[in-house]
């Protein structure tokens, strides 16, 4: 049997979206309602996909249905398509399951025809409303179906305008535009050679067969990739009687959202044009009109559209957006659909949809798109901004940025802390230009990816960052930055956009983050729901500070290596590195343990007694270190310019040391607790760190953190052990010398593939796991993030070959197998295992679904995406109470 | 109730080895048979182990039961310890249940005193014995139960002789040696501040303790680990009564194989002395007899003697290692064992075994130590060598390597053309060595680890190599080499010992290797009983035709970037690599093609229609290129000499292609079906020149050669999907273009955890699996190989956080853990898929053990250590049957 490929109106519903598109199934639900829509029918998702699968070929059957369909919808309305009596015109609209506005082909008018345009000219009243049609149909149609070029018809009009001696289309008479058609035809037929089909009938198919290509459009293809719909939905085609909005001062045309997209208060918002059709209102030729204007010029209309506009909202129980036609005073809904709308407005209806006992609170957490918070929690540009991007790179760190460009960390430190606003520009960062990051107010890198030292520095302070901007070249020499033959010097202005990589070479306007009432409120009804907990990754007293305003429940992640990077602590790690002996090293890091004691003090006061995860050091070693091919560089420089030999043994002395901890694969390195391993005295000298700010902090502050210290990078039982047992011993000395008591837990990321496969080994010795999914990531799939970003894996994801980012969305069937493994194996050898993730997916949608799905106990993320993650938490909660 | 410590040797038998070790267990034995053998009882290696628990305190109730086992003892032979009337004399020995030859520690004599001496000197009518043995057994109870430095006694050794004028010890009279033994006391006396224990039972417990302490002494630490005996075993106690070989000419000592150890011929083997004791054979100081000359001299102990040779090999169908002792014309047997024996002494053993009906093949298979075979597959150095070490790197590549030290490659390559015998000596190799690799004995270098660059072309051309000789310093300019204050100069001849990784500064004579009936025989045996099939990894014909005349069954690996290495190839490679359009990349590969077309016809014939695995391009492109430290030296130097303007910029254009092309992990970056998918060309290409050298070899040779397409690196469906269409279709057209048909199959590295993980998807596209558990393991453990074996790795290794490096023995809990799921997965999903392994693990005897148990299909290993790996695949078979 055939599938069933047409549906009249009559026949669909708002359910059937899937399979009717959002527009199909919205004019079908208005229909059931008796709201008035113009009469049609819809060819189904299904034609479309069905199309596609056969190479472009129709399945069997959609041909003879259309035909079918046609014809009721013509004994209907009692009018024949391109009929030269009681003509019926129609449009032929895309209709896709999510709203892709404007991504897609339209036909109007189809229907007219040398047959049919006497009698639209003669039923109008207005001949020149019928050529104008017919003009305008033969331009569309050859375009967008048959996909001849437009530049032909353009020059046709305008060399008529000139001949008439007009500036506007709407100058032109009746008979100009006639003669206009005559001669869009002759043009259509020359570059078709012929081939024009003449039939309507025939032309419908071929309208119908360009929606479903516009489908595989290239811009089509990049909305969906950006907003994540898949390439195998479809689209549907909605077929339905044309009605006229630009049949003379009775009729009009406009959109219309039963609120405020843009706040969310609840007024009228929208606009209208009389004696217009849509293409009017969106081409701005004329000022539409505040939709309020209407209640004097059409007030019957006027009164329906506003009872529609009740109806359609309560109905939906959401902010409708909503197209009409006014035609001779009668109203025609033509689209409604739930209004896209701010992140600031989306809660501003949640919240008031539940006041008005529209929705529940459960059903307001549903409607926010995480994602879209991200908005309101940083200084964002202007949206109404116009500006060019002079370049893109990886949006690394949210948020905006303006600022003067520098191109050394010493300037940006300098200018930055007498008050100036700067932007750091270097080819990549290293610890050596910390200062210069935390004075400056962005920082955009030629090169790395999203987990670039430029990146995890800027979102581990907050701030905006776009990395890997391969296209600029620097000059650090002429202090230059140049891209697309523009050149930007020091101390000229430039914007980031670390949301979208953007880099502008001005100052674009940003505007504040707003934390309203409405946020809170929502949140807390999000919290209520949720049963992951929610951390935050945080490696300083403000940043802390930061994420428990955002709602964090604690740390899950307390980097220690960043710490080190300090201008006045890099010494002392070089000493430790340095060291000879253990006694030395020992002396080195009597030195920073008081730096570390101080770090920890700042955190522990801000998070006032909730838990903080400790991770020790993590880095290889050599991340402290001189860049090898610089100081070689520097030693060869110094070699044959004849420098001082006392100074040139010493870069040599560096440069041996330099070599010594170069390592081919530094991810698959000496690092995380291998270092720990070989170098005793470092997680020991932590452990004291850490519990003796814990005590200074509950003498002075009088509150008690709940300490949790984390081994990094374990893949053998045997590591964790013997860290565990140096942590204890430390931590009890600690205690026993202080005289007091305080419960502490120790635990492991587990971030390598070896680890979450003997999970039940490692938890013998561990009170709880974190899931370290970034490397996890990297070394379960065997591919560095900062290589790959820039290289195969962003050509894999322009290609498609992988629908997601794996470094932003979990890679479910690999990585996340792996999780869901290591916790169920760790939890049956130790009960009272707590388990959470703290890589960077701990704050995306849809990986904390996941996570929710496998039963986690707690995401980290960094502070800006905590009331996000509050969010996905509640949503994931909810899919899963639901797919139940 | 408590333990069981003591076994007298009437309770014991062989099959207790485990509780009393190998040699309680052997004497026990040979009593139950009516061996003659010394009376007494042994302490369980139960009582050791508990005593290592504890920390060194006897667990309760061992001193009591060796006071009973001893009271039992002394009333069975009518004599009692350290007694003034027939005093009891014993020996103290270690007896592991693994022999560690000589690693432990004995004491003889026990229970001579000043009581007891006065009744030896009378029993044995020989005063000067009884005072030898007094002062013998003092110097050695005071070294080795006591600790107290041997340099004293020795001392006063040597001044008796000055006061005598004598040179021998046996010069020395009875009063001398009276004299003597109250000097030794008063040494020990003084040494120990007067605590010199006199009751002897004291002093035969010290003993014991004594030589339970002696099993975690270093040198018996570091023999286990080169043997991979557990730590945690312990030794047994053997207390015996004392026989004398050295009471006059009817007395003697001696060992005696059953066949001769070095060449397997079934001959009495042996040698002993008269009127001596064991250690004056150990330390030649007079030259023992050959066995056979013992007919003449003790006939009736001969004859018993060759009996209880008889006996006891054909009791334990093996040949046996046996001590003894004739007291007065009285055979005594001290000990029996399995005897150790060279690889071709094992083949005839067991060949012969077998024949004599003495064992069945599968006996004789299950005898062969299959990591032994090494020594027959090498030249090998002539194991009779004392020549010391320079210096010791790691063993990158088995046998033996003779010839003058060069310092690079290209006269490496000349001087190794014209016929001389050179050893190349570089601070790590690169593919631009290759030349002079090829034309060397052998390969030293001072970085990189086993899988170095070096380490693997070694391999692949089955040439001997020393990676990772950190120790040595090179310098280029000067060509030489300077270790521990010595110096090779270029044309100095140096050997290799790439079995060992040892390094010598002379030239060591080298025995070939021996591939005998015997091995013919034996390995058949072995084919017949195994089940996994053995291939090889080879990558030109050379390497092939090794690999099939040691008895591969196909080409498991053969890998293409070799190939691509060449002196004549890289410049096509460059002009790939920096190909700015398709079809200048295009231009490049049609010149490559050709070349890797030839190199497929010469393993294809060599393999004479057995299956090749062809595995398409693997390694980064930045290998074939210089190195980015290199490039950036040479472009600064010349820039700073002021160098030609054209040249500079040449290399500096290189400078900038090496600095894209870097990356941070390259393990981790663009490589394997990564540049596939970038560059489709290469794949396509690479099909085309199998396919065409399959059709050439068929056509030239008829033979049809079971060919396999690998695509490496796979961790996405998506990717072998594609890799796969490209290849089937350029296969495909050459066929047809050919009017041939050829069956081949396409299938794939699994190699990342992913891959694993999903191996169900994965295995919808491939036809097989080949586990490459080098990368595996690299990237399931987070270890970058190259960087670790220097490095904390075998910092680990030594401090037994690892028991076993993983990359030589796979890592079953967690490698082996995916391997076991890709491959249960792999075929759930596939039926039809053949699954094996191509990593280094795949000619290690204990990984194939794993491998054989999951149901591996086939391993793949490099040439040399394909006879090994019939044999461990047989052995497993046989290990897995037993287990059932």
């Amino acid at each position: 049997m055939t599938e069933k490929y047409t549906y009249d109106l009559s026949e669909g519903d708002a359910s059937m979206k899937p399979l009717l598109g959002g527009k199909g199934a919205g004019v079908a639900e208005m229909t059931r309602l008796g709201v008035p829509v113009p009469d049609g029918f819809t060819v189904t998702t299904q034609a479309c996909v069905e199309t596609m699968r056969n190479g472009g070929e129709w399945p069997q059957g959609l041909r003879e249905q259309i035909d079918d369909a046609l014809t009721r919808f013509e004994q209907r309305v009692g009018r024949t398509l391109g009929a030269s009596t009681n003509p019926l015109l129609v449009s032929v609209r895309s209709g896709a399951v999510v709203s892709m506005p404007g991504m897609m082909d339209t036909i109007l008018n189809l229907g007219i025809s040398d047959d049919s345009v006497g009698a639209i000219a003669e039923e109008s009243g207005n001949e020149r409303f019928a050529w104008d049609c017919y003009r305008r149909f033969i331009q569309m149609y050859g375009e967008v179906v048959e996909g001849l070029s437009g530049h032909a018809y353009e020059d046709a009009l305008t060399a008529m305008k000139q001949r008439r001696g007009v500036g506007l289309d709407t100058e032109l008479s009746a008979e100009d535009l006639k003669e206009l058609t005559a001669e869009f035809k002759k043009i259509s037929n020359e570059q078709l050679g012929g081939e024009w089909p003449s039939d309507p009938r025939e032309q419908l198919f071929r309208a119908v067969e360009a929606v479903f290509r516009s489908w595989q459009n290239p811009r089509a293809k990049v909305y969906r990739k950006a907003n994540h719909i898949p390439d195998d939905l479809g689209t549907a085609v909605n077929i339905m009687q044309m009605v006229f909005g630009n049949r003379g001062e009775t009729s009009a045309t406009g959109v219309c959202f039963t609120r405020n997209p843009s706040t969310g208060e609840k007024a009228l918002y929208g606009e209208f044009l009389t004696n217009a059709q849509g293409e009017d209102v969106v081409a701005g030729i004329r000022t539409p009109r505040p939709l309020e204007e209407m209640e004097q010029v059409l007030p019957k209309a006027y009164r329906e559209l506003v009872d529609t506009m009740h109806t359609m909202e309560s109905h939906y129980r959401d902010m409708q957006d909503m197209e009409f036609t006014i035609e001779n005073g009668a109203l025609y809904m033509l689209q409604t659909r739930n209004g896209k709308r701010t992140a600031a407005a989306a809660l501003k209806v949640a919240a008031d949809l539940v006041s008005e006992g529209l929705i529940d609170k459960e059903e307001a957490v549903r409607r926010i798109e995480p994602e879209q918070l991200d908005q309101l929690l940083h200084p964002a540009i202007d949206p109404s901004n116009t500006a060019k991007p002079i370049t893109k790179g990886l949006p690394a760190s949210p948020g905006a940025a303006v600022g003067a460009a520098v191109f050394d960390a010493d300037t940006a430190a300098q200018k930055g802390s007498s008050g100036e606003s700067v932007v750091l520009i270097r080819f990549e960062t290293t610890p050596d230009d910390i200062h210069g990051v935390l004075q400056s107010q962005g920082v955009l890198t030629a090169h790395g990816g999203m987990t670039s030292h430029a990146a995890v520095v800027a979102r581990g302070f907050g701030k905006p960052c776009v990395a890997g901007a391969t296209e600029i070249k620097i000059d650090t020499e002429a202090k230059t930055l140049t891209v697309g033959g523009k050149v930007v010097h020091e101390g000229d202005t430039i914007t980031l956009n670390g949301s979208t990589g953007e880099v502008f070479d001005e100052a674009l306007t940003l505007i504040p983050p707003r934390m309203n009432e409405d946020f809170l409120k929502v949140v807390g009804w999000a919290d209520e729901i949720r049963e992951l907990g929610v951390e935050a990754n945080a490696d300083n007293g403000p940043d802390a500070a930061k994420a428990r305003e955002l709602g964090a429940e604690g740390i899950g992640l307390c980097r220690t290596e960043h710490m080190f990077f300090g201008e006045d602590r890099l010494p002392a790690m070089h000493e430790m590195i340095l060291a000879g002996s253990d006694e030395e090293r020992q002396t080195a890091l009597d030195k920073i343990l008081p730096m570390q004691q101080s770090d920890f003090e700042a955190i522990f006061t801000a998070m006032k007694g909730l838990p903080v995860t400790v991770r020790l050091l993590d880095p290889p070693l050599h991340e402290f270190m001189p860049d090898l091919v610089s100081q070689a560089l520097k030693v060869q420089e110094m070699e044959l310019k004849g420098a001082d030999e006392q100074d040139l043994a010493t870069e040599r002395q560096l440069l041996a040391q330099v070599k010594k901890l170069h390592e081919q694969n530094p991810m698959l390195g000496t690092r995380g607790c291998r270092l720990g391993m070989l170098y005793p005295q470092i997680p020991e000298m932590q452990a004291r760190a850490i519990v003796r700010a814990a005590l200074a902090v509950l003498e002075r502050e009088g509150e008690t953190v709940e300490l949790q210290i984390m081994i990094p990078l374990v893949h053998l039982r045997q590591e964790l052990a013997t860290q565990r047992e140096i942590v204890v011993r430390a931590a009890d000395d600690e205690l026993a010398k202080a005289g007091k008591e305080l419960a502490y837990r120790v635990g492991t990321m587990i971030e390598l593939p070896r680890a979450a496969l003997v999970a039940d080994q490692i938890a013998e010795c561990a009170d709880f796991f974190s899931f370290g999914t970034n490397d996890l990531t990297q070394t379960t799939l065997g591919i560095s993030r900062d290589d790959a970003e820039n290289g195969f894996l962003g050509w894999y994801e322009a290609q498609g070959v992988v629908k997601r980012d794996p470094f932003q969305t979990i890679d479910v069937d690999g990585v996340g197998q792996l999780v869901e493994m290591g916790t169920r194996k760790g939890r049956a050898a130790n009960p009272k295992l707590s388990v959470g993730v703290c890589g960077e997916h701990g704050g995306d949608p849809d990986s904390i679904a996941f996570f929710q799905q496998i039963g986690l106990d707690y995401v980290s993320c960094s502070p800006y995406r905590v009331p996000i993650a509050r969010f996905a938490a509640a949503k994931a909660k909810l899919a899963q109470a639901q797919a139940k």
